[in-house]
């Protein structure tokens, strides 16, 4: 018999689609994420995935980065804005803002982020269109947490995609994103019930099973 | 039924303990790599791989880059052994030495080498340290082309090993060297028996059954 593990009160950011928002957003709904979905912002008025949000009746938010005048003041706001809504673990997906230690010292260890490379390599935009370049034969997607660096905080976790020969940007990218709305969710419930000890530079997942 | 393919003469080029030269010796022993293994060759006179290798059977020799007042005139040298002894195609396992152009001129697209990283990250010295330091939550390794870059060429193949809470340097790398030992004579069968297609970075691996 398993206790049941409280929700935890999360905003995810987009500034597009937000396809792994959905892939978090559903895992809540089904129960296989322990998370309160409080809000879905996006530094973009136009991005797609508000309306996805907000079909699936999820509290939707527009904080644009283009009303402040500096990094700062929008990552003052944008944490103001969290913690109104009780925001305790902050989950990015597609998010298209690298966040200065300004926001970060508001969330410390609890910033989560999907890129869609084995990281260390092909940080940055176009992963996927970087990894066909430089040819190699196993691309995938990581789970980290966020410092201020672009997609170089401790790795949670990891997932592999082969890479076809006939692969291009949109055919790998598409499988990349099918284990990325596995694992997002996944390693966000291991963060959320507790599970994740984080020691400098290496993470360790206790055993558990993520029951919520 | 399948017609036999002519062995190709090939060196092992070693530093050390050559243990992916033996696993390539083994393989060819085997009748898993059509490949005739002329001659183990080491830059350090006192590599253990050498006596692994006259064990079984392989002529072995000694090539001190100390012998050689640059890189220019070493890597002729190198040339020239190899040459002589009819080499076609050259695998580089545990040759701590990056070659120049003299000498890949002389064997364009055939020198293959494999690194204990899943490249582009992690090259160079210590691999696997790196790694963990790191953090990442997938290791492997690479059998790529040698160019004059230190472990750029082109990726022939790539295989992964996933990284366990309580790995150090050692088990991390006995693990990834496993993975090694296997993908090598695999990965140079198909470029000996011409399976593998080469376009810039990109390399095609074409349908066959490697059989010899």
């Amino acid at each position: 018999m398993t206790h049941p593990t409280a929700r935890v009160p999360i905003a995810i950011l987009i500034s597009g689609r937000g396809t792994n928002m959905v892939a978090l957003v559903q895992a809540a709904l089904d129960g296989r994420l322990s998370a309160d979905v409080r809000v879905v912002l996006s530094n973009r008025p136009d991005a797609p995935g508000l309306a996805h949000a907000a079909q699936m009746g999820i509290p939707t938010a527009v904080l644009s980065h283009r009303d402040f005048p500096d990094r700062e003041s929008f990552d003052a706001a944008l944490a103001d804005a969290l913690d109104s809504r009780g925001v305790q673990v902050v989950a990015l997906a597609g998010f298209m803002r690298v966040l200065t230690p300004t926001f970060l010292r508001r969330f410390p260890h609890r910033v989560v982020n999907i890129h869609p490379a084995l990281l260390p390599a092909f940080p940055g935009m176009h992963a996927q269109r970087q990894a066909l370049d430089y040819g190699v034969k196993i691309a995938g997607c990581t789970v980290h947490l966020v410092d201020d660096g672009t997609d170089t905080g401790p790795i949670l976790a990891q997932g592999t995609v082969e890479v076809r020969d006939d692969d291009d940007e949109a055919s790998l990218a598409a499988r990349i994103l099918a284990v990325e709305n596995r694992l997002y969710p996944d390693t966000l419930q291991a963060l959320l019930t507790g599970r994740i000890q984080v020691s400098g530079r290496r993470t360790v997942r206790s055993i558990g099973d993520g029951s919520c």
